[in-house]
């Protein structure tokens, strides 16, 4: 396969990616409501350990288990700040 | 619902997220070798802008466009570091 290919391959993974993305962030966004409803703390640092714990499981490269919880770090943190920022 | 079964989609959202990223890992390592092969440098600032404009285009909420461009920006960071790695 050429690059074009290879690239056009990555776009519709992307439409896919950002897809869901969005539908994890609107169940963030829910327990964010939940959260407050609750009194609870929107830091719930066992919850994201078991989070990155599940994440590095799923691993089916070529990433390595660093990489793929870099992704995942930064992807939890955005999360975080939508729980904090829309409820 | 309650705060669990939200829990409960996330997870399943993540094993569909982390299943597409290998995907997306693989398709950016098969770039690397042609670049390497055609002599082409691993950062092309026009395709990475072209892919963060996609993403944008993409985004169904509830996050905003700087959020989700930051999510990707560290998803392209990784895949960048990926092509210069596995090579």
């Amino acid at each position: 396969m050429e690059i074009e290919d290879w690239r056009k391959q990555i776009d519709e993974l992307d439409e896919q990616i950002v897809a869901l993305i969005c539908k994890r962030a609107e169940a963030a966004k829910a327990i964010g409501v939940a959260k407050r409803d609750k009194g609870l703390p929107v830091y719930e640092p066992q919850r994201e350990d078991a989070v990155l714990e599940h994440v590095k499981k799923l691993n089916c490269g070529p990433l390595g288990d660093a990489e793929l919880m870099h992704i995942y770090e930064r992807l939890m943190d955005v999360m975080r700040t939508l729980q904090r920022r829309d409820i």
